[in-house]
């Protein structure tokens, strides 16, 4: 990413050839625990050791092998774009950095010069390539990224959150695409994207964090990430009850992180005059709305949001974990071996989980 | 609006004591041209001669008697909410007109103490209550409005775009609700306020305006405001004629103009990744979308659009006026006598006509 | 400020013709308690029956006729622009308080029409009078006000925190007009709208919250409003433990409540680059900057703060307050007598005190 | 700037070992015109074949060996910050720009990883380096960038003018850090900066640009430049001028471009309340501003303003350029062979000349 025109690589220690990776090997369910070659830092990159990864619900997606991993991912390839690692090698080029340091990874690989990129919306790159996805990840032992893509952990941030950083980065960027302070905020749907936004917003000083599920599993999870209210939808009317809990109010901003078109509807009839929603949840198919009532009359602005805005989320995530206000432990049920993926899969997919870390090979849970 | 203690109630005329107006009289289709009484200026609020009046799309509904306007419109009311007028007697607390000005009218009456007021979310205030739709409005001789509610009109602008500064304002919140400098701007659909918007997006400076619509007599009127390129949507196709004209790019923002579900979907596919889409065009029924592809993945936002920022827009449109490049006059189809209303409700049904602005009794056409 | 064209003097209470006031009487130093006719509500008003109110320095340059009081001030006005009442009476067109509610009052009467006020900036109304220093204010017993002007309390607020809204605004505009959530806050000078302002950016969502100030007693009010860190800048260098405290990043906004040109130069060079530095405290005399090291070279923003934005700063103060993550006592440091106000003159003007709270005749301390 | 591991080197061209330079040679006024090595692109890299060079007022500052030049510059260097040129080489690993495509230099190389870059304000990189300062420039035949720092020239544009687009975008950086369109804006000092921002904010669509300085030659070409109004601060008085040519108004923005103390006061007196200051023009010492009056009263925003914004400053002065409403060519009043460097800074010295651009050795004027 820098100019330097020489830079010795920086071999820190002997690694083996060879490394253990959860690989999507064919065009087909399932994943395949295999042996694959241990890559090196190239130009502008740093190889990691990785510590720890996050499961997302894009690594089920892809094990599934729906429509949308056909469309997308061609194997083989390593899944994991969720990690934190040690640096170990440094490419040609690279300073920021330096061997023995932990980062954590941002995983869209952009192209800096397309129109997006130009206008600092780099994560609406137009040639965007994702780690674990169009790219090696780090379901493994090492990986190389990009040196840009590194963040340096903060102090005193624990290896497993250290890991899912970056999926905090979504929920940043939803939260950080309005105002948040002093404000009324519903989070409507309580995976681990909703948990860790229920956390920021009250970190960032939100007033009120109101969190929504059908979930009573999720739903404790909200608790326990300090929601200073929880609605469970399956048996409650989420407007009446925004609506008390607000004295009326109403909320200044919702952040929808389940695609559901109902949690959307009512997050929006919920929305004060001129407040906002920001969609992250992705619906599993078209759906309509009454834009008149829910949408114009109310005078509401709505934000698109994918991935992290690059850097900034990670600058706010990063100054949210060092002030201590932000803990995210809570959305984290379950660190285990990497090798019990497939088990970690069957734990989303019955919603018996929150945020599930696993331990690469070799390094101690 | 002001707190002075005491104004004297200022009479610069003998009026008669009745006047002419354009009533909607009763529950059903159509209006009444009725005598009805001259009003007074109460405290805080300014009377006014009308000279010009618009017709606009809703008075179209409530002559219809549609469903809409069956749930709001409570009969005997005097219509028109676009109109300017020389103001004639200063209620108590007014000082900053005086008798003689010629002002057109902001037609939201507001409460100023809501929430939405609190925030200067005025256009959305929870209490509005509309000239020509709740309260008696101009299509009349003289007509009473909050003295905050008048604006002085620029020096030199003709009357009949004095009458229409008002939806000419929905046009200008649209367009100034994001980025106009430099980008490339769609507007869809050239009704009046389309054809405004053509007009105000190029004086406010934006690089390209691209316009469309179905009708050929609408596209031919967004020609003479200036439109870069027009785009008959009946016979071409949107999103590759836009791709054309942009050299690839697409579009910055959207100012959606025509309620059209396609339209919207056109213009959100068009959008460059980070755009924008301003939504003021009223859709007749909800309609579905596809959320991933056109919103999420792209990282736009999307602006619901009502009523004018209140008085930013006013402001704003005033300076564009000022400088001499926003000329509206293309945008005015028919100049007619008061009396002539259902004639100009027939031509607005029939897609025969761009603005049309009327003329009331004793005033010389 | 609506436009009812009817509506009824509403009278709650048999009340004395006169009162006692804290009244600027001649144009020399010192201030009279006289006995004064109570007001009425005219229309648009409220009138109010003062419970609580706060000196503020302002009433100090006033006491002592200084070169700005000369110039300004036209005796005999009652003084206090800071003060909570109880609605009493409702002037004409008056219907979103309702008699026996506790409002705090913005001491700013704008006049809704100017440049300023038509682009939502009625805190720089090119028209304003304030209540205690153009207008009668609230050191006496009856206080009439528009009713815009008035804030309805938040339920849960003491009477002394209730009084002292309208300075507290101040230091929420100070701190809201630049980001907050997870960032690096400076707040230099340590008087009582520092000192709200240290609670202001904590409740806010700041990461980190670090005063400065030259007075031991400040620095502990300081401490005890939460600041994350302390800086006596008669002992310590500023940049330099701006620097240790924020690990080398610097400040991300900074609040000068201090009109100290120091204050202001260290505070900008502790800024990141890109950072803001929002102006409030009043410097006595002109000073120079080095603007290409200070200000162009970092890229920095400016804001000159003055009052408070009306009213966004006053629903952003309502919903702290209602978070209950804000709490303004500890900088209330004196409640006294109304009648005892050259006592609190003189606590202020010996740096004795940080915010000092009035009674008024009749009510219990 | 992209992570393919692998691209081959793209050698266009035989060229010639050597190449001649003006080059800042010694700690000491004046520059020498020498023999230098031809360099290659290194990874990430483009090599261009210089077209056009512009000669800025810092290469006039370095030419004497000022005392900012002293602490900055490390001869021997190549000096030349503003150029366009043909792309001939590309390095490893860069694939958005081939062989034979015009473009234009950021001149500002960045580190993509200190605070201000990972939030998107690159143009105040802690480690910026720039070409023809700290690294090789533009005044000769080949220079190597980053490939990140290469815009591609939009078709139409003269040579002389995409010479230019670096100095043009601090124009548009400082007329774009605040609102434009319908704007009355002031452009303080009529250099070539200046120059630019008049028919930057023209196009952008402010209502009135209005340019002050004190030489008639410059302020001729700003009329040519089409100000709508121009002050002759040598002559007239500029509040007057401005307050007369507004119609009372004021500006809504004030782009300083002077460095002038009294054209910042002069400025900042001009703004309506809540206006903005965007500061680029660097006063050669500190001065003092009567901050009460001039900017806290009046709710003034300051925007200290340096380089571009990487990259949307690019990218809208690209939009500008491409909407044919920017004509710069009125600005560039000399176009000299590259070796009569010394007379291009005699001109400039003398203040008898508006931009220059140089002609490298072996092109055609």
């Amino acid at each position: 990413m820098t100019t330097t025109a020489t830079a010795e690589k920086v071999r820190t220690s002997t690694r083996a050839r060879t490394m253990r990776a959860i690989v999507k090997a064919s065009a087909a369910p399932g994943v395949e625990i295999r042996e694959v070659p241990v890559p090196a830092a190239g130009p502008g990159e740093v190889l990691l050791k990785v510590k720890r990864a996050g499961v997302c619900g894009t690594d089920l997606h892809i094990w599934n092998w729906d429509r949308w991993s056909q469309g997308r991912v061609r194997p083989p390839v390593t899944l994991g774009h969720e990690f934190v690692g040690e640096v170990v090698e440094l490419g040609e080029g690279v300073d920021h950095v330096t061997p023995g340091e932990l980062v954590s990874a941002e995983s869209h690989v952009i192209c800096h010069t397309c129109t997006a990129c130009r206008n600092n919306l780099g994560h609406v790159c137009e040639n965007t390539r994702i780690l674990g996805v169009d790219l090696n990840g780090g379901f493994t032992e090492y990986v190389a990224i990009p040196a840009v893509n590194a963040w340096r952990v903060p102090p005193g941030v624990p290896l497993e959150v250290a890991a899912i950083l970056e999926p905090t980065g979504n929920a940043v960027h939803t939260a950080f695409s309005g105002p948040l302070s002093g404000c009324n905020i519903g989070v409507t749907g309580c995976g681990p994207i909703g948990l860790f936004a229920i956390g920021i917003a009250r970190a960032a000083g939100a007033s009120r964090v109101i969190a929504s599920d059908v979930s009573a599993y999720r739903l404790e999870l909200a608790r326990r990430m300090h929601a200073d209210a929880v609605i469970d939808v399956s048996k409650e009317n989420f407007v009446e009850r925004v609506k008390e809990v607000t004295h009326g109010r109403g909320l200044d901003g919702v952040l929808e992180m389940s695609g559901n078109p109902q949690a959307m509807r009512d997050g929006l009839q919920s929305l004060r005059n001129g407040g906002r929603l920001s969609l992250l949840g992705l619906p599993t198919e078209p759906f309509d709305l009454d834009w008149n009532r829910l949408l114009i009359f109310k005078g509401v602005t709505l934000h698109g949001i994918v991935g992290r805005r690059m850097y900034e989320t990670w600058d706010q995530l990063d100054q949210l974990l060092r002030s201590g206000r932000l803990d995210l432990r809570p959305s984290i049920t379950h660190v285990m071996a990497m090798e019990r993926f497939d088990e970690a899969v069957g734990l989303l997919r019955e919603g018996r989980a929150g945020k599930i870390v696993l331990v690469p090979w070799g390094e101690a849970e």
